[in-house]
């Protein structure tokens, strides 16, 4: 996504109730913050956040929470849920790479909409679906892992899909053209403009025990 | 592949020393025929012929075996075959369905290369990569099991790669655009018209223990 700077971005993100800005003071207790124990659910790279609003808004029994490490992004996210707060969605403004030190057992699925593929072969373990994510997903999950990943890229479609497999999760659902398909989906604000270009969605979801 | 009516076929398909007629009775002993213990390749569908012939040519420590149920194709393969015989490649007139009559624990490698997607949901399990043929590819192979597929049907190879997954292999290679890969690469007739028209190839590598 191409970032543009937002004037009064950090005072934006601040001031709002609904960002979680001290994220480490919750780990292994974040249902605390939604005061009940369903499931709870994190989309990494939210962006402006349309997609992990729209889940929150269709499923109110399942808690959501959007990482993103742009301010400039996060700031559109920050103002559709200054608009219209919904209790069981918060947002946080990390760097996955740091989501240890943040959650301990306590996420149900975690969602990867059309992450920054790193195409290039020397920067693959920056992908988050490379082997070492994969190990820090590892610590975040509760019960059984579930991720779930739309992209555009094929690059990084492919590497997701041996990594996954070769990492022990089951493909519950592979897809190289996600608009044919019954799949329910929630469309990213990039996914809306991409779509329109006729390009093709690959989707996949997988779970591990 | 459209398939156009070859006067004699049968005719030139029964005097072809290089096909064997009787299948069957090499059950177990098909190492006999090449005289030799090399490992044992299939291709199930090869068509014309021309990928098993170039990789026969290619790999003379490897016996090669190809596979094709319409007579009018497999000619086109009988010709090749007869213009420059090799010792390491035989042909067969069969159904993939009927390999469990044929083989018993002895190939290494099978290849399925543009099989035909049956893209209609109600078809899948004629797909080559569908429980049932997987099912039937256990008691062909000998020590660890290895399927190589290409396919432009995205249909076919999302179903490949759920169904490989979820049947224990473990993907070795993987890519949605094989012409920008380092994979070393044989094209059959029909890649070669359609990667003319810029149209990308899947494939998988996909092994089991």
């Amino acid at each position: 996504m191409r970032l543009r700077k937002v004037k009064n971005a950090k005072e934006i993100i601040d001031n709002c109730p609904y960002i979680i800005s001290n994220p480490d003071k919750y780990k292994g207790k974040f249902s605390h913050i939604f005061n009940n124990n369903n499931e709870i659910h994190l989309e990494i790279g939210m962006g402006k956040g349309q997609f992990i609003y729209e889940m929150a808004l269709k499923y109110p029994n399942i808690n959501f929470i959007g990482v993103e490490k742009y301010e400039s992004v996060l700031v559109r996210a920050v103002e559709k849920i200054m608009t219209r707060p919904l209790e069981n969605l918060r947002l946080i403004n990390i760097d996955a790479k740091n989501l240890n030190n943040v959650f301990d057992h306590e996420l149900s699925c975690i969602y990867l909409n059309f992450s920054d593929p790193w195409p290039k072969k020397r920067h693959e373990l920056r992908r988050l679906t490379s082997k070492n994510f994969l190990e820090i997903y590892e610590k975040l999950f509760k019960g059984q892992k579930r991720i779930i990943q739309k992209t555009d890229n094929i690059i990084l479609f492919a590497s997701s899909l041996k990594n996954l497999n070769n990492f022990g999760y089951y493909f519950e659902k592979v897809s190289l053209d996600l608009a044919n398909t019954d799949i329910f989906n929630i469309e990213t604000e990039y996914e809306q403009k991409f779509k329109n270009l006729g390009f093709k969605i690959n989707y996949l979801e997988a779970t591990k025990k």
